[in-house]
């Protein structure tokens, strides 16, 4: 049987499946990307289930209930990672989720519905800049413009799909119909410093932040670095720069979170003005509420103070996801199941992070596992979570899948 | 004999020689240089010249003066360009030199002097961020820990040279020893707006400004964009954008010039704060006391709104190049020259930007002649010179070399 140590050792193992050799990367239909999904599928077949690759390369592994074909209670996370990531961000779940099959064995032939294990394929959208493709291909959310998103290197999604060895033309083969599926359980380290604050091993999530992503473009005048005097310059780096503290005085003065952590300027030479300097921006809000009242007063500040450097400002949407409420009676068997660990009184907490939930819970209900994580650290190879935390949270989830049967009975 | 229209043609010519289809970008060591060298060395051949590439990839050729072996008047200006370059910068003074020598023809075996002409192969710095490289070979400054510069790919500068076909222990060979010399004069685009505003087609340079360049490092702490509060967040971007807007509004009040033209993030995901963030600095100004006084401002003002967000600040100098006076004797045949064309008072002008009369004033004298441009337009495509300017310029040039000639009679 699969112990919380062994769940960490299987972590610490897709580490290897990376673009760097020094540090975790593992993006959207990259030959890591399949190297990951292999490792997970063995790990499915040793843990009983029937495993197959979807049309969007999402990971499943299934084990019929008490009858064959009856919807799936699915459990699981992504195995894509940011830029020089941790070990656990997504991979945890996924794991974990493994181990609860395993462990539950030949109790499932007993379950009202299949168990269904599931490896996201891309939560992040590191590779091409929108997020959620995995899990929103699995919804039936599919977006056909994006087949034209580019990745760093200019490789189209539609290309890169081609040379994982997809077909483009059957993604909405991944899609799941409602009455396929029983619900979304996804265990996932907390990301943020609550729970420790707390003293506690496991939360419960109550609702996923509302979040909008944007591609902002400050265009200006490319000149030469010396001979163009001040009130000639159009400098869209340093408009820019007004923007992204512009940004965070905003989002500070309110309960919004905001975070630019991308930027490139043209033409990027030490001796020439930039001409054009373009940024991300992620946004996120309790509610849709404030997140769309945040974004309405940042990208007035914006043109205002570009306007008064005779800058444009060009605006592009590459991501919207409404908050997710986690459903009432599916958390309830999460907080049963982390009771079943000694904790009399669960912690309920919002999620500032995004999931996989936000999006397959268009055609589900879904809930969500907090664990524990060290100091708050996540998308950091510091990532850290402890033995005991992994343990409590494998018997919680195991309870939460036998508490759901429960209710169904 | 190659007029005005022939030398733009050439320039022209020479953006075929560039790392991209639609633009033009030739570094130092690139196949795009040799391909550049290649094609002045043939206009060179055909003005009478004997042609060699020196130990550091310089293009150079020369006709002998009345004797074999007198020391030499240089002519040129430099080939390289930066990224998303115009036409002239540079180039222009080289083919015009080209010209000017075969337009002086048998002429020169009457002169006290030997006629060389030079492309000097890296004034930008734009593949290893040290400017002035070819020049300073040529005086004899090289630095022996450039060797381990490396480009944008990885590649160091030792490397770059031995496949360029260059040989690393022998760069010494390229330095010119001052009794070689009598002086150098380079004809360039103004790269700024004075002459235009002037009305004047030409005009000589009274001094080259000081400049240094830096590399400034930011680094905070990468985190989970939505997961860690304002109050645990060490954001180096914001950071590095507190710095950047400081570093204008200070040179803005001041006479000097500082331009941020490079910034890249780590490790550059949209959904994670920025751990760290390298920007780079270019200070001019007209003397070296100001420009350094400005500096010592700056990175005060860096420190202090860097630790106020518990952010470390790295410096790194990676260039710095005092302020070069133009040699009177040797400015007045420049004068002389475009007093030779109609324009009885000759514009006199300091240049904002680096030439390579910085790095081989070292060894000689050195004089510059200025070619108006179109709206002060530099570093960019739109870089643009009339013909009629060039036209002027290759008179003035002309009978500058005369003019030393006559002086030293």
């Amino acid at each position: 049987m699969t112990t919380a140590a062994e769940v960490l050792a299987r972590c610490a193992e897709l580490d290897r499946y990376s673009a760097h050799p020094t540090h975790l990367e593992r993006v959207y239909l990259s030959p890591q990307h399949a190297a990951a999904n292999a490792a997970v599928a063995d790990w499915m077949e040793k843990a009983g289930l029937r495993t197959w690759q979807d049309a969007a390369g999402n990971q499943l592994g299934r084990r019929e209930g008490r009858e064959p074909g009856l919807p799936a209670l699915l459990i699981g996370s992504h195995l894509d990672t940011v830029p020089d990531a941790g070990s656990y961000d997504g991979m945890l779940g996924v794991v974990m989720a493994v181990a609860v099959a395993e462990r539950l064995g030949d109790r499932i032939s007993d379950l009202p519905f299949a168990v269904e294990v599931v490896g996201f394929s891309d939560e992040e959208g590191t590779r091409f800049g929108t997020a959620l493709m995995g899990s929103r291909a699995a919804a039936g959310t599919w977006d056909e413009d994006w087949w034209e998103l580019r990745d760093k290197s200019g490789t189209t999604l539609y290309s890169a799909f081609r040379e994982f060895g997809l077909d483009p033309r059957r993604v909405g083969e991944a899609a799941r119909r409602p009455g396929e599926l029983v619900g979304y359980l996804e265990a996932h380290i907390e990301q943020g410093p609550y729970l420790e604050a707390a003293d506690a091993s496991l939360g419960h999530v109550t609702t996923i932040a509302g979040a909008r992503r944007f591609k902002l473009s400050v265009v200006g005048e490319a000149r030469h670095a010396g001979g163009t005097p001040y009130p000639r310059r159009r400098d869209a780096l340093v408009g820019a720069a007004e923007a992204i503290t512009a940004i965070e005085r905003l989002a500070r003065a309110s309960d919004c979170i905001a975070t630019v952590g991308r930027i490139e300027v043209m033409p990027g030479a030490v001796n020439v003005i930039p001409g054009r300097a373009d940024f991300s921006l992620d946004l996120r809000a309790e509610s849709d509420q404030d997140r769309d009242a945040m974004w309405e007063a940042m990208s007035a500040e914006i043109e205002r103070a570009c306007a008064a450097r005779r800058l444009e400002v060009r605006v592009v949407e590459t991501h919207r996801a409404p908050s997710m409420r986690c459903a009432p009676w599916l958390t309830d068997a999460v907080v049963q199941g982390i009771r079943a660990t000694g904790d009399a009184n669960p912690m309920g907490l919002w999620s500032r992070a995004g999931h996989d939930g936000m999006a397959i819970g268009v055609v589900t209900d879904i809930a969500m596992l907090f664990v524990r994580c060290f100091d708050g650290i996540s998308h950091h190879p510091a990532e850290a979570v402890r033995e005991v935390d992994v343990a409590a949270g494998l018997d919680a989830l195991e309870h939460a899948v036998l508490a759901v049967a429960k209710g169904m009975a």
